[in-house]
């Protein structure tokens, strides 16, 4: 462990190694002045025999930014939150911007609590993300916002958002391409907007092929296999059930093995997240739509170094997703 | 969108809503100075109606601290990280300080330039954290480090780990007490200090009733079911197996269930990491380790503050399991 004496080198030490004044010494390493070339040189060693690192505050308050942003997230679990912080992360380092983690628990003081303190901190911008696809209320500060994944309820706000009609209806139309002519549709609770939406984008695209209505639940293994049952009875020549998730597909996969249908010979599955440990681990694996989080979060963060930048692009950038095929629908 | 035109109200805007010189306002709100309680009082009411928020950048220079910490995860996927990042973030965040995110993705030379990016930032301390319980080189800086879940190679470094010993020997010992006699394990790859410590700690609590050796294989659902084959054949009349993982002891589950065993009348089932998605929608649910990585997060946020505040512990802080019980052993 480093001991509370080993200090930072300062700029001091440097100009001491090098036998200059402190002034020359930050000329040198600034390129700035009027110095002979070897005398530089010399600071430059001595900087670099010390492991001297320059303060990279005193940049951030001569420039009036802090060159970090701060990503406000609702959602402690993480699993949508955490790949969209992860791709803004990336994006954002790449330009020697450092992401400042506020995960509010979805408690809004706490919200509250790490604005002021973002603001206190002069941030140069924050994102916004959630592990719904509902809008929600813009946040008042006078700093650069974008919101991901969750778009703000306000249209001039700038939100980045997944293409979860694009998505559920690619499923349909990969299903209709090997020539399935029954499709149902099983998915999580109607109340949420994106069940809402994935259920009427495979009823549009999937037309006089498909089946019933859509079979509303939960998100979960247990309700997929639950609605197998539910659905044979009322449809049993169904040949390919679209979920409005992995979880939900695994649990259809589950229980139409334990009858005896084969998948995807008998009928075919599709799933919604391609989250790996659910998408991979099922029997057969998963065909499924990717929402390319991690993308998402990239974008994201340069369009919010675009406001920052002062070009601002004002309403929802919706991002397409990406079907991933595997054998629950083209087979072994 | 706020636009840019929005700017941050500053001390000059407060003093003159409130009628008074810049360094009066900043004397109000600072409680320094001789001032009349009433003009006190205005500036505070001026602040409040502006919205004014001070620069914490300016505490932060005059204190030569940033009141920011850097965390370094290898792990980009998250499953042991980010608990432990959540942890840490909402430690830190209680003491007003913010935690900076830095992905290494496993890459030395990300890892690097992180590190000068945190060091050239004055952040006070930085913690490291990654995937693998193995000992890890420790990293080179200036400031105060403390290392989470896989531990410094320096024993005088401050690393939190977990106590993988004693949370397998807690899954062994509630067996025995359940009254089963012929206790097998099946883990991951042998090459894993984790696989490694968790079998001869089941081993060391089951005693006598270990049967055979413990099988290595790999972290997936998929080993679990092929363990139980080879299980089988080997000890046809065990009535317990531990397992490394909740994904191993999950397809353990499914498999009995094929063969026509139950869990746990027949043979009782532990798993280890009590990883939701896997240990509750295992059937049955499963008992199972949860190594509290949450709160490992907050413990070594707090050691951190302790080093930075000048009172370091050296070496391994070693944190307590729980053993959560469940279907798998208990029934229903």
């Amino acid at each position: 462990m480093p001991s509370r004496s080993i200090r930072t080198p300062g700029i001091k030490d440097v100009a001491a190694l090098a036998g200059v004044s402190a002034s020359t010494a930050s000329k040198a390493l600034n390129d700035t002045g009027q110095l002979r070339a070897a005398t530089r040189e010399r600071v430059r060693q001595a900087a670099e025999q010390l492991g001297f690192t320059p303060d990279s505050r005193g940049r951030a308050l001569a420039s009036g930014r802090s060159f970090t942003v701060g990503l406000i997230t609702t959602d402690s679990s993480g699993r949508f939150s955490i790949p969209i912080m992860l791709g803004a992360e990336d994006a954002l380092s790449a330009g020697e911007m450092a992401l400042v983690l506020c995960d509010t628990r979805d408690d809004p003081l706490r919200e509250q609590h790490y604005l002021k303190s973002l603001v206190s901190r002069r941030v140069d911008g924050i994102i916004v993300t959630g592990r719904r696809t509902e809008a929600r209320e813009p946040i008042d500060v006078p700093i650069p916002v974008v919101y991901a994944f969750s778009p703000s309820t306000d249209p001039d706000d700038t939100s980045v958002i997944v293409d979860d009609h694009g998505g559920a209806a690619s499923a349909a139309r990969h299903l209709l391409s090997l020539g399935r002519e029954q499709i149902a549709h099983v998915t999580g609770p109607e109340s949420h907007l994106s069940a809402q939406i994935r259920a009427a984008a495979t009823m549009g695209a999937a037309r006089e092929a498909f089946v019933g209505q859509p079979l509303y639940g939960e998100w979960s293994e247990r309700w997929g296999r639950h609605a197998v049952d539910v659905l044979l009875r009322a449809q049993p020549t169904v040949d390919a059930i679209t979920c409005g998730s992995d979880q939900i597909a695994r649990g259809v996969c589950d229980r139409l093995r334990e009858l005896g249908r084969s998948v995807p010979d008998d009928i075919a599955v599709t799933g919604y997240d391609n989250w790996s440990v659910m998408a991979l681990a099922s029997r057969p694996p998963l065909t499924t739509v990717d929402m390319e989080l991690e993308e998402l979060g990239r974008r994201t963060a340069n369009l919010l170094l675009d406001v920052i930048a002062g070009s601002p692009r004002r309403g929802q950038l919706i991002l397409p997703t990406r079907l991933i095929t595997r054998e629950s629908t083209l087979g072994t």
